[in-house]
């Protein structure tokens, strides 16, 4: 299996409900870098996973629809806590959709799966990986 | 498949037996950055994977009982090489043991697999992983 | 010289009010890890330069007066842009301040200078470096 | 799964042929910092994956191989391009030549699988796994 | 003093002349991870540095002059052997020029010093640092 | 001023004496990944601050005295906490020595000072920094 990873980042603010999260309940925020790690079983033509110049394209439109904002005031993830966890996912599914509209080119239909991390600090991530398409 | 990466690290001095450990058969030491990653196919109500505050509160626990030793002198590990590998193995089988002690909340027993990563120089780490329970 | 550097981290929201800033104008969040760097010109008969524990400690007690909140609505930095510089100086400010009330130890009397260093992202940090004491 | 990781580098020069390269089309060069990760079930008599001396030299030898060339100029790669990607299966196979030769010894035929990830920047990374053997 | 860091990077393929360079006087390459320091001793009213948009975007004008190029080829460079630390000199130089024409904004006037550094590797960088101006 | 970085590690046993070491005072150990910086205000004719292999090198043999030892045994050091900040100028010395001892070529004298960093962990590390020479 071959893989090409790329990076970003966002940085929001937001709370959490439930008891669990003690002052992570309080309004506060994140900076996330964020990996995307993209993965086939074999290279393209042009011995590729994918054109890391669209993926990394198509990333940060899906980062900016995030950065610099007060997630408690999306209307996307009302009632909904934003936790790492929950963003990797976020992430991956809006990855998935922009490779169905074809914004990654004609070769991101061979990515297999995905695994999208979110590091929140130099001691904590979360990640959520899936397959891509059917 | 969902997961969450937490971190600590220990400072411990042990030896090797064996001709294939050259120099480190001598008394030397590590530090070892220890990365923790807990995987399940689904996010509690919450939407977290674990109490990361629990997690790593357990993790602490568990390097405690490593931490500052000469683990040449740990009843534990008579007779074996606590190489890096052998080392994530036991915080591995801890944690799982700490999980089965609910040590890490109820929402812990929905963890399916752990990863748990020793980080013993710039240039080299040694990692266990397998699935939790049965 | 010598030196000493621990690392902590605080996860805040705030906004920015200047055109400079851009969307960062809105409120939105950062996670900062912070750096300190302790210097003074010889060790004391510890062999040290401060009482890492100690130090660490005041670090966390500076960091957790900032952790988990919205400086907008922090009274003391009113009318200021919590900018990554500022929030450098405001905690080197704090530790010359917990120095001063004896609270990272009789040694830490004798560091001549701090590096406050805060990392906003894998491709921005801001520091503020000074002399401490007279 | 028990692995251990090590770490190597090459600096090299190459150019891309194909449009969805853009300005890489031009020679230009990279540092690959170099992670491969050999994985097996079950420790060795000695507690170990693999003798970690054996495999760092197995892989100084893989790098050398590539190291301070031109890659443009490799006749092994002739109307290749020299992707990232390509590059990390290509130091998987060789490794897999490395093992069958016994360069890293007995125990290394119980390697099951490896990970080479070559990490082209700060942002930017490519790998290939694989099973070892039959 | 106040300081901030942003970061960017280059691809180069270069080759050296003298024999202290051994391999490296064959043409090879390098991704140049660059980080740049901007210091001044107060911040402006908006508290702030630099124009932290402003100054990236500088930076990746003077890195585009050099990315995916070989550096052998760079009139610029004719006679001089492209090490990393002349590297340093040559980013710092042109930020001087941008500042100079005023592309970083008012502000930076005040900037007093810079420190660029290359990383060349995960074990090797270089770096140089000046006064800014007159 | 112009400056060169390069890195290697030791991995080493030892324990303190003083009450300020809390459990440290028991025998347990450390990775110190080790960076070494050499200044000086021009470079050479070849465009270089040191020959980096030679540097290198020299650090090594420096590094090899220590590595895979427990320094409670090194009669160097007898009497003395081998503490973070006290092996950095350990180093700093002996790399000064091997400057004096042509180890490094005749331009390393051109060095005016050096900087030796240990990292002890993800969260800690200690300096030393100085003039080289007279």
């Amino acid at each position: 299996m071959y893989s090409v990873t790329v990076r970003g980042h966002i940085m929001i603010a937001h709370s959490f409900r439930g008891e669990v999260f003690g002052p992570a309940q309080r309004l506060h925020g994140a900076t996330f870098v964020v990996d995307v790690e993209f993965r086939r079983p074999s290279l393209d033509a042009d011995g590729i996973v994918v054109d890391i110049g669209r993926a990394t394209d198509a990333l940060q439109v899906v980062l900016g629809e995030l950065n610099y904002k007060n997630l408690d005031e999306e209307p996307a993830f009302a009632g909904r806590n934003t936790t790492t966890e929950f963003l990797a996912r976020i992430v991956f599914d809006r990855l998935v959709g922009a490779i169905g509209r074809d914004e990654l080119g004609a070769g991101a239909h061979a990515v297999e799966s995905m695994r999208v991390t979110l590091h929140e600090s130099h001691i904590a991530s979360a990640s959520f990986e899936g397959r891509v398409g059917n």
